[in-house]
């Protein structure tokens, strides 16, 4: 598989030949892409100053190394809540200052990368714009790590290929997250593809991420999926917990509550052990 | 399946109960969801004006009510052709004014809105933004028609959901088109979804068309897809057409010569009629 | 796509290269392959004498040329109606007898195949059989037409290599049926696959019929998908009738009335017309 | 999830509110479902006694528990190797007795199941066969335990019912084995589903293996696939194992190497640790 990532004989920025070792970005004294295995959690949307700063203190008591929340929400409804824009990154940022977190939020819309990125640490592209190609090369202007979910359908190279727009335009700091593709199955809301973490290692020097909350839709199968990521080689696990996941505005019913959380970080802590990891 | 499109005990605005009779949407004298199956046909790329007029000129001749030319391209590698952007449009512009046909441009970044609503007819929104929120948002603040193709693994709900945005925000002239879905077949490109052109039809009131040329991939497969297409009951077809499509910039291996479009139109011709249609 | 079906140098036997002109198969003075477009009505399950025999003369008066009915039911679950076997086979050639039509039904066991000859004038493999060999493999050996559904997720490259390994074991009667293939789609139980019609008579000398019934999942789909199928160029059409679709035991939310059968009948008639077939 | 597995109110023998604990299932002093992650190794198909002892005699060294090998291959193509039938399954027998292991392999005809029963410890159903309900039918009549693959496209939902047409019929012994679903992914030959065995293991008290080599198709990713599917809870691994895969009649690129086995055995093992189990 080694000429899969070459354009004109030259091997693409992405490739794992093209760059000595692997890519660790740092933020914020948190280092992706290194020994650790990073957790970023929090709930799906920024919902109130007091909701997020519960989840930050047990999340982060719990282990996680950053946190996420969203303010602006892809929602395929136009009648759903759309996030709280400006006052959720505002909240966002405040409440991360507070624990000491770097915190994650999606941005959808090339208008506001300037404003998400003076609020958030590391701006995320969310699986439905995988594909919005003028989001990607804007992002590739900016200096702040930007994870790039695969998109609803895409192909692992199709995923590369997106993550090349970014380094192609000069921003160096992608993070790969792994969030489910769709499939025939029912019973989950996506199906989480961990052999595309292994080939993204095999291939790429960039770090890639799990999102099991939404790979797999089901509080349940979090947890296990989230000692498989590991098992996997994932750099990264990001997952939802919300303090109330009944009353949560979007994705309850697969965010974990943060005892569930802590119970996850106490049973991934071994498997990270197992293939030469850490979680903290 | 009489519910499938309310929220909160209200129909939406994209349900066939939320309004009497279907859609009409003139464009220059052409009307799309009327008796006539309207044939968009051009090239996947503006490439120069010679062979756009070139194109226009042939497509005109065979019974085309519209030209379609891509001036941004959503390509997969960033270093793919990506279109002539600006340039692309005003050729565009320039070659339907001459040929007195209305013309068919897609917009890929919300920035680019304005600039394209000043020189196309219609504006297309491609599978790769179909769950571009914030894009369609937008284009509900214009007063042009907008194509809004089915994502590359949409379902049928959240297509009409994505059109839903584009009505909500004040825009009712959306024209849902068909172009395929991503299966594990691997002689197609995609896997077109005819049912989705009945499906649409019951239970909505907007006009479908479908793009038998990304829907296959084949270009053998162009002209028996765009004849079920209209047997389905489509209410327009868009088919790429290029001189010589061996050197097209994109897409060649779908596109079909003139002399192609020319055999296509009079095979669906009859279609038409059978389903009580015409095409001219 | 010349050298699709070819293994070390030769053509296949179901490559239209391998042979001069399309196959037409003989049944009871029934043609399938020729001009007429043949189509096959009747319940999913045989039910009852009185039940079949209804729903024959109906669909029989309204044009059907031969007589579906399944006698031994593929079920997901073990629990469902599994069909009434021998005496099912009974009842279908003794209705098929008095009204004259040839008759259709599916074989499951390898086992079972020389009883189900005995009964059926053609014998149908079933969509979650297309890979079964061994059944393929004794297939060969009948001198019965067989129609191969295609599997739930087969390609079309499988679903021709299905048909050859009927046609390497001396069969050469062998009609492809397109049944619908899984996608992520939730509002229709299969995605049928029309374009799979277009490349089948592009590439093999077989007949392909299209099952608009198991493709859709949906009553009110049946009849567009069955005039969109006839306008691909579908050598038959296979559809689920019954005389009181909501008592059936099987397949009812997708089975037509005798009456939606012959509104069918009315409408596909011009489009088989437009394509240079007849129904009749 | 509780209300998925019943059926008119009662529980499916499938499910785990059926009986008390998980289902151990004991092969000659080999237990799966209990603390040891059970793994199978082997070829294949049977090619020759040699190449079997052979392989047979490193994996055993590895730490493999049981021998695999395909007497009876389901291949696409009438033209390709077809396995060497009963003298395959001697073969098998006979290097499993000197070796000491129990064997596993492959039926694919019921009228096959009392020969193959003969010769193996342990039948398999192929993916290709999940959906035939006469084999399953026949395969709850006998007294070995039943490895049942997951169908190429199956959901979750239809392989437990397909493991309860064996345990309908009267045959307990059922270990499920997930082996990759068909998407619209290209660089890998089927995607993995490692939440299936998450689900299952919360469902249903049957123990479920995972099978890295058909899941993805991809020699370099069987044993990062492994050790995701140790850490996500499987009861058991098989992969292929072949003394020199380029020179394997099948599947010679998914094919560990001896040596590439022993890694993997290395590399599995703190992660079953790391997760409660052992893997010898």
């Amino acid at each position: 598989m080694n000429n899969l990532l070459t354009v004109q004989g030259r091997d693409m920025l992405v490739a794992k030949t093209s760059k000595k070792g692997g890519t660790c970005i740092e933020v914020k004294g948190c280092t992706i892409g290194g020994e650790q295995v990073v957790v970023v959690a929090g709930p799906c949307a920024v919902e109130s100053e007091e909701i997020l700063k519960e989840t930050a203190f047990k999340v982060r008591g719990s282990g996680a190394a950053m946190l996420r929340g969203g303010a602006y929400k892809p929602r395929t409804s136009p009648y759903s809540f759309q996030g709280l824009g400006k006052q959720g990154l505002k909240i966002l940022a405040k409440v991360g200052e507070e624990m000491n977190m770097p915190v994650v939020t999606e941005v959808m819309d090339s208008e506001d990368i300037n404003l998400v990125a003076e609020y958030a640490d590391v701006l995320q592209v969310g699986a439905r714009n995988m594909h919005n190609f003028s989001l990607l090369r804007k992002l590739g202007k900016i200096e702040k790590p930007v994870i790039l979910k695969r998109g609803l359908s895409a192909t692992i190279e199709e995923w590369l290929l997106a993550a090349e727009y970014i380094l192609a335009g000069g921003n160096s700091q992608v993070i790969l997250c792994e969030r489910g593709i769709r499939t025939s199955e029912r019973w989950t809301r996506n199906t989480l593809d961990l052999s595309a973490v292994a080939l993204v290692k095999e291939l790429s020097h960039l770090p890639v991420m799990v999102d099991p909350s939404h790979g797999t839709g089901v509080r349940s199968l979090v947890v296990p999926m989230a000692k498989a990521a590991v098992g996997a080689g994932a750099d990264g696990v990001m997952v939802e917990v919300h303090p109330n996941p009944e009353q949560a505005l979007s994705d309850g019913q697969q965010s974990l509550t943060p005892r569930g959380f802590s119970l996850m970080m106490r049973e991934i802590d071994p498997v990270a052990r197992a293939v030469g990891r850490r979680i903290r």
